[in-house]
């Protein structure tokens, strides 16, 4: 198998080697002490301060996203979303369901947030700003700190969705001012789905303890208070907190610039070589994550994933709803290397031979 | 390591593999093909209709708890909660949490719910009814078949957490006219924790269908709509998911009578040895998931915990909070052998030697 889906990403054989032992109790020091770690490493590759802290979840990124609407806001605030894809447009969903108020800023497919967006928006209004770091669903990287700057001064709360873009591209948790960075296991951090990750500014857990929470598996205040003896309210994924705290020590040592770095390479690595094929890239403002593909007339995007995977053992991440025949995405995070990329352009290539790819 | 807490338990060594797998892209037809007969198969170990559906949650045991309580009933509903320790409190604080009106039968630690208990209640306002198949905290199996026929003959919505009883104590889904069953993976599935499951009577879809379900992640309503094609909203934990598909085949060739039996089997081998020993069973009505032991005066659970851990590297599970000194427990789900009880209570009789057990 050969997988440049945007998750489950590609293991590296120490974690894989990790998910094949017994789990343990966890109701323990050690438990505690590998959380704590896992704190204080998460925080120092996000670039964020001392004060910082780490809730980890068990459940996918979109736990995480619905628990940051439900455990920092409430429906005195009001949130300007950045809606440019399906994972904006999921943040827009969850401020519906609690009826928590919102405007979005509604992108075109591919388009990246300027400041000429927020000219006829009066920021005072709002209480929180809320971006997905890269739209997975179309690749585009927003100007995180452009955006950072303005929460800073219009003392608006950051909410950063970084679930893909966390180690794959620049996130500056202090310089970029965010309040709630958010990322998944099986990102960049290539590890099996099920794990969450919140980090929160001093403005956050403040919030956090100062909200009423209506809510049990997802209370963020009760996260916070246990994590301080590295614990959680209910049993975690143990198994894969622990692949996560192994992980952390390998990613620590290369250091995050070197590990953003690579996704860069490989996406070069691919960008580069995809230009020759009849290929349009959905975004000029791509995040090192994935590469968003829109395909000619005549070509069907679902077919290409179809033909990969059955043929050729390959997976690409299609996408859903009406662009499912249109458009399909290549990630670069995860175990990959160039020579991966060089496999997958043998399939193209085959498939270009017959006709399939124009 | 020796495992004898009630979860994460010891895993088997083809669960283990599996563990060491790539974890594949799951928005294809295989992996919905998965997720569909894992459906056939908890329906058909739980003794239930072909009409009940499956919902594979990725978080803990008591996300399914806060989603079933979430998704099942609104503030127009009255629970009867039978709550005899931490996990009937639990339900509670879930109802609370979301203003769902409820009564308690308050049970003393150990104490098992016979009708008496029902006699100054009038079942007829209620709408609910609410227990943990057996109390983990004190490892009292309720009489579920009892409670099922008080719940038919009063109309009863009837909710069984089996997060620890499921393939441990015997649970017929229909003739004990269940509702909602949930179970957890790292219980006696033994699995890695990370992954809940509900199964669903066709009343409680339709309880879950016209319900607002008022949150995002846990809406049970999309989970049952997308799972009639096998799949889920969210990423789920696909790597747990392949090894409960391989768990579930395997339980199913042995058959669910024989599964059971082996719990059995383990508790009772425990129980005749310990019962030399200067401890006080919890309970007369013992699950075959756990026993529960409280240690005489002048001995400490915690010591005995933690004596067990540091030197003999054997797990028991300790009690929380006020009994932590009091009872510890030791589960008998889990890939575990008369010979790791041989093992344990070699361990005891050293601790015996010394006087930290009397």
């Amino acid at each position: 198998m050969l997988n440049f889906s945007v998750g489950p990403v590609m293991m590296d054989s120490e974690t894989k080697q990790l998910g094949a032992e017994e789990v343990p109790y966890f109701r323990t020091d050690d438990f505690s002490r590998i959380m704590l770690e896992n704190e204080t490493m998460v925080r120092s590759l996000a670039l964020a301060n001392d004060q910082v802290r780490l809730i980890t979840l068990t459940g996918s990124g979109t736990l995480a996203m619905d628990a940051t609407i439900l455990n920092c806001f409430t429906k005195e605030d009001k949130l300007l979303i950045i809606n440019g894809g399906s994972f904006g447009t999921r943040f827009c969903e969850i401020a519906d369901c609690y009826g928590i108020p919102y405007e979005a800023i509604n992108l075109q497919f591919g388009e990246s947030v300027t400041l000429d967006h927020f000219e006829n928006i009066d920021l005072a209004t709002f209480t929180g700003l809320v971006v997905n770091a890269d739209e997975t669903s179309s690749g585009v990287l927003y100007d995180i700190e452009m955006l950072g700057n303005l929460c800073k001064k219009n003392n608006l709360f950051f909410v950063v969705d970084a679930i893909s873009a966390f180690l794959a591209d620049e996130i500056r948790f202090d310089e970029f001012n965010i309040d709630i960075l958010i990322t998944g296991s099986q990102k960049a951090l290539a590890l099996p789905p099920g794990l969450s990750l919140i980090l929160c500014s001093e403005k956050a857990q403040e919030r956090i303890n100062h909200n009423e929470s209506p809510t049990y598996y997802q209370n963020l205040k009760r996260a916070l208070k246990d994590g301080e003896r590295g614990q959680t309210p209910f049993t975690p994924a143990v198994g894969i907190i622990l692949q996560l705290h192994d992980k952390l020590k390998r990613i620590s040592k290369v250091g995050i610039e070197k590990q953003i770095q690579q996704s860069n390479d490989l996406a070069k690595y691919f960008r580069d070589r995809i230009a020759k094929y009849n290929f349009e890239f959905i975004t000029d403002s791509k995040s090192n994550a994935v590469t968003a593909l829109r395909v000619p007339v005549g070509v069907s995007a679902r077919q290409i994933f179809k033909e990969l995977e059955s043929r050729f053992n390959i997976w690409v991440c299609p996408n859903g709803g009406a662009l499912s025949d249109e458009v399909f995405r290549v990630g670069h995070i995860g175990h990959l290397t160039k020579g991966d990329y060089d496999t997958l352009f043998s399939a193209l290539e085959q498939l270009q031979k017959e006709g399939i790819i124009k």
